[in-house]
């Protein structure tokens, strides 16, 4: 892979859109060419539009990225490939409008994750799921990346349900800030407090996985069969989201068994190096007060998805805590992984020429 | 109940013990007479101990108090009637000691609360088992009220319980602050962070609620069965304990019919008219973004707990969220509860008398 | 003062508007008869306009309150006395057009504070500059209360003033949430972090104290002749501004004996009982780590202004540090304290009549 | 400088200890050889002791330090460079008793920073008061850094001393939690609240500066003549104290004028390069709103001081806004700067031979 690709990113003044911005900045693989947000900054150099960050923005962003100009996400976009950090409010028909123009779109919005064609893919998870772009109606492609909550949960799930099969979870997730976007939840309502509620997030939580851990058959992912429910929470923390998980598996492990399969997962990609992709996809803490956000969000680059505390649950067969960074392995990092995934499966030269 | 009798406060210069000192100002039926502390600070006044709050102690504690020595805890006591705010490390062996000795001891500490022949009471789910203290072998008596999180969890289960029976149930909390006691955790380890582990929380919350909805029979409670499994976190919150419950329950119920059985809650008081007694034992809230800490924590003078988000449980049959105040309901109030039931069923007359 | 009259309150939902909406509930002076709010909001009630607030709506509010319609500011007003909490930039010429109209208008924007002929009053400063409002040029009238930050500073100010005059004065202010209004700081902004600057705070700082403490001759205010040089800071505190002061004086004074002339302000009102007005305009702490926030915040009903620290200044003579409940002293209840005071000396009847 | 010399490091365990021993890693010019704690850990391995922080430990320290035996402060070392982050209450006798063997003991405790005969020394700004070491009474000697807060604001008032002459200086601090050591004040304490008092700082903030400032005329330094009054405030942040400062400088100067010598302040470190030297020792920020503590703290790899807001001050000349990293520039990057220095001039091969 010697030579770097022009990218585009849409919605690249949001929270997920800077990271994203960040993470390119001298990726070995893509080469931002063009960004675009929404309409009230479009004519804006990207810089102007990140003004009160401004200090930070030159080694944030590099001091080419500032001066480009802030184009409608709707416009004619050169580069083949565009990774999209747009809310899925504007996400939906936008994306599919870039398809059918030929382009390849990698997305974080939910807007089209449960789309019977449309793969959902954590590539150390589920790498099989890209076929599904060649069943594609448009002459481009789309693929999209989990709910930042679901990529922690479904990464720690993976090895369980291959070893020995799922059947019922129960997750109760402490989130962090950054993971409501900008501006997010008031500081007067944090002060002292944390909220009992994150509209759509449980709904995720319960059908999200089971795409993922599901098979391809044909031109369809058969859901996996096992069923989640979740409490959702929003913390006083920037980043990364805690999870509390109870399993009931459909064969019986001690949680010792359990805990030695969730160290020892390697992941589905093989000998695929992909630039983004931690060392670890799972690292097992020992100590029981661990993980924590602050301590370990960010291992592996913020990849990798730390879990802790493994123990027999008094109701299913075990439980867990795990952490995942959500800005990065839960959305612009799980974005980039998939653009780096289509790349490496060159992906990105076969659509538009069909 | 025209007259106040003399009570005793052991632990009085701890979270819980100055929770008590406040709550039994002014107090219709006691009168705080004596109070104890630790070695390291008996002699000295009850208002040197407290010293860093000065500022507030007379408006807090009213100013006899101030002046109040404290005394060793195994002292010869005067009041009967003796309220235990000892961490459970040194309540152990010296609460059996006091009720030997002819006293009654109301505590809040964990050592004695799963012993056979002492109750683990909250007062409007089983005020029954206060018969178990005329079967103790003690000149006195020993009653115990639960952990912060379980009285929580308890008042909410106690009428599903009633009305469908429990099979199991899953509860995640968020704990506040005040609940780990004086000083608890660092602020620096607080900062933009949660912890996931609370030493000895889940074990309590795994057996306690069934020996408080159990069945007394003869000199011993058999405990109701249904399982409880735990996770327990820390969250920078000054005072309230929010809790994600999911329950199974043996007779199938839909949320509308669990959230009328919880909103119709009267508790098994009945007439008995007790002073911390909230006029509602549970609240239900119709806002999706409730229970908060902050906004709901003190509803009923910190003795109700609030509910909310009663919904179906896609692994369960019901799931929702809840709040108690862990410092009134949880604790001091829980004991000052205690209490009164005790004086209001002359019990404080009866024992020492045999 | 036996009758209650009714009061319109413009700006009704905004964060001062709800504390007035809250304070005047069971007011013995006051009836909260009519409300505005923004053109969004007109038309829908009070209750539906404050919604997400909604189980507390009752608690807070009263019943009453929530089923009255929120009007257009400009919307022709049946009460007399009109409360403004208005933001700046709308206040300017409606407050004008309402005293023109004949209203009493008592505002809590700063857009008239400087303007000649408005007073800008703390009741138990500067009562006799109401005068000012007999030469306005209206049917009705306009008085106003200063900046959140500034009522803590002049209260602080105008015992030292009158006792051994100001020279100069250094501000350094640890700002709370809640002066920033809905929705203020994001909770991101926030954690783990404190803010340097607050638009428009150190102007009004440095100019509205003068006034205050300034002389009325004939038909205007000579401003006191100090200097004020401020540094405001925005604190993850959600109510209650912390101020550290240092004040160079005319006549030099030891930090005891400025300590003696704060501990025994009494204030100008003289006989004038006024029902918000707190039974201690000053509090002067004795413990080193006081005032806090948390801890001070509601002495005397939110009305008190809380004073620690007094010691020799290196560079001046004295400093000290104040704390101010922002949004009750320093707003709601400033402008509540101005609508008594108006009504006590029947300003409320004359305006109107000429 | 091609050989890396040992080192010991007293206080080994603590805030400071800890950050010094991460920036010991891999130093090019000294290798952390032995390590000594509080009796009570005296005995335990390094690792052993830091045990809460395991899973950090290995990548933050470096496998080799973890068995690092712990031992007694006052055992013999065999390094004859000695860091002390030890806490004052002990540093005071055992220093010089280090000094006395023939260590050259450079410390970031307070107990000797106003000695006469023990220089103060902040690199960029007094690196000649070194000399002060040659005529120190110990065959070894002692070298010490600044109080945290102090680092900050002497970096920034000595560009302005040299350029306009210092005459008066108000500053009011917010200081960050790590700055109170472990555990520091607790998460209860701190929640909705900031704290208005820290034991010792604003008398070191009154007489430091001017030391570091200060000329060095034979076997002593005589302070620069100014005069210093702080207020310091702790904050809910977890590093990177902020300062609001006032000056008033001898020589009259425009803001304009006074940025200008702040953003081109070099140091007097000329050719010297020492490897924990940041690039830039003072940052000047254009934004209105920073510099801010979780943005801003880590300039320099923490030990660059970021400067904003330089405006015009109605009291004094010139007022502007600091942060500076408390750990790193603050302590432990103070003193591993100073022991660099001290290399640099050969003063290590030096203190003993005589």
């Amino acid at each position: 892979m010697t030579e770097r690709i022009d990218v585009g990113l849409i919605g690249a003044t949001g929270t997920v859109g800077r990271q994203l911005a960040r993470q390119l900045r001298n990726h070995p693989w893509f080469r931002l060419a063009q960004v675009a947000a929404s309409s009230a900054s479009a004519g804006l150099a990207f810089g102007a539009a990140v003004v009160d960050d401004i200090d930070d923005a030159e080694s944030a962003f590099g001091s080419e990225l500032l001066d480009l100009p802030l184009r409608e996400p709707a416009d004619i976009w050169e580069p083949k490939l565009l990774l999209s950090a747009l809310p899925s409010a504007v996400a939906g028909p936008l994306e599919i409008e870039l398809a059918e123009r030929g382009h390849l779109v990698v997305s974080n919005a939910s807007s089209h994750r449960m789309d019977p064609d449309v793969p959902l893919i954590i590539p150390e998870l589920n790498p099989d799921h890209l076929e599904l772009v060649d069943r594609q109606r448009w002459r481009g492609g789309l693929v999209t990346n989990p709910n930042c909550s679901v990529v922690g949960l479904a990464v720690a799930l993976a090895p369980l349900h291959l070893a020995f099969g799922l059947d019922a979870v129960s997750v109760s997730t402490l989130q962090a800030l950054s993971g409501a976007g900008r501006p997010g939840p008031s500081a007067g309502a944090m002060v002292d407090n944390v909220l009992p509620h994150i509209a759509g997030e449980e709904e995720k939580l319960a059908c999200e996985p089971q795409k993922i851990l599901g098979t391809l058959a044909g031109s369809t992912v058969t859901p996996a069969a096992f069923r989640v429910s979740a409490h959702t929470h929003r913390v006083p923390v920037s980043h990364g989201h805690l999870q509390a998980v109870s399993v009931r598996l459909r064969q019986r492990a001690e949680p010792d068994a359990v805990a030695a399969v969730l160290a020892g997962f390697k992941g589905a990609l093989g000998d695929t190096r992909l630039p983004s992709a931690p060392a670890k996809v799972i690292e097992l803490l020992a100590d029981d007060n661990r993980p924590q956000p602050r301590l370990d969000r960010d291992r592996g680059d913020g990849m990798t998805v730390s879990i802790g505390r493994v123990r027999r649950c008094e109701v299913f067969d075990v439980k867990f805590t795990l952490l995942v960074h959500n800005l990065v392995r839960g959305a612009a990092g799980a974005a980039l992984l998939n653009a780096e995934l289509c790349r490496s499966r060159e992906l990105t030269e076969q659509v538009g020429a069909r």
